[in-house]
């Protein structure tokens, strides 16, 4: 798509865009978490990351199924909103001094994520819903509802665990 | 802070520098919405923004009132988030070609928006209680669940009329 042009003309159209920004998106994301492995102190979390991980290579393969069965091309779109979020990220964490206040940092970074992919996969339910491609709708939902859960589980740690011991 | 100093030391300077960045997304968000308003066609969306700049204005002077409560400067810090989310709002909305697919996009982008500020306000009110500053926790939920009622009301009318007028 170019800055210059107006490639969107449907809903479609704006349906495999979206579809191509999550899947950089996820791209992303799964080259960040190694690095939030590796940060994160508290065993849960690191434990937590490392299986997040794993399911975001599970979400890119679902992407590449609705591509697939959508008809078009599996390739990303450049996502200025997934960049900007991992980079503040980054950038919070550079500036923690304590490895229990990192952990909760670390989880709030991580619900940013996730709350990015939670719009855009709800967005992409509907948008495929309405397009009368309930099967694609059917997968993206998968993704969805795993973001959610990965988001509660955070929730759970960070007010059973993290916060605690970074508030000690 | 300092891009290569550590200055986060305790959950307390967490929670400020957090506060911070929503201070900024907020005023960021405030500058972004009289375009979006000006972009929306369908005229319950156009007043649904321009109510939402309203509601932005309020939240701003809401965080400014915890800044106050804490005893600390108001003042933001630069959030790459936002900037990166609406960057990507304004993009996407330059290559869509069609008034009504026009629409469905800005629902997304500002779906996007609400979901980056409800993740940082559900954190904030987190910090908060743990910090014994229920009374921050307070001021801070009620942006919290401002901000989930506009996402709502933002899914209610795409599924109600805007991605059906979108599809066509």
């Amino acid at each position: 798509m170019g800055l210059f042009s107006k490639d969107i003309k449907t809903l479609d159209d704006l349906f495999v865009h979206t579809l191509r920004d999550i899947y950089y998106a996820e791209k992303q994301i799964a080259k960040a978490l190694p690095d939030m492995v590796s940060k994160a102190t508290n065993a849960e979390l690191k434990a937590g990351f490392q299986k997040h991980l794993e399911e975001t290579k599970g979400h890119i393969e679902r992407v590449e199924k609705v591509f697939q069965m959508h008809g078009v091309e599996a390739k990303g779109v450049n996502c200025p909103a997934i960049d900007g979020i991992i980079k503040e990220a980054n950038e919070v964490a550079g500036e923690v001094d304590d490895k229990h206040v990192l952990d909760a940092a670390l989880i709030a970074a991580a619900q940013a994520v996730e709350h990015y992919e939670m719009t855009r996969y709800g967005t992409l339910v509907e948008w495929a819903n309405q397009l009368g491609r309930a099967d694609c709708a059917s997968v993206l939902k998968k993704n969805l509802d795993e973001e959610k859960a990965t988001d509660k589980k955070l929730t759970a740690l960070a007010e059973s665990k993290v916060n605690l011991q970074a508030a000690e």
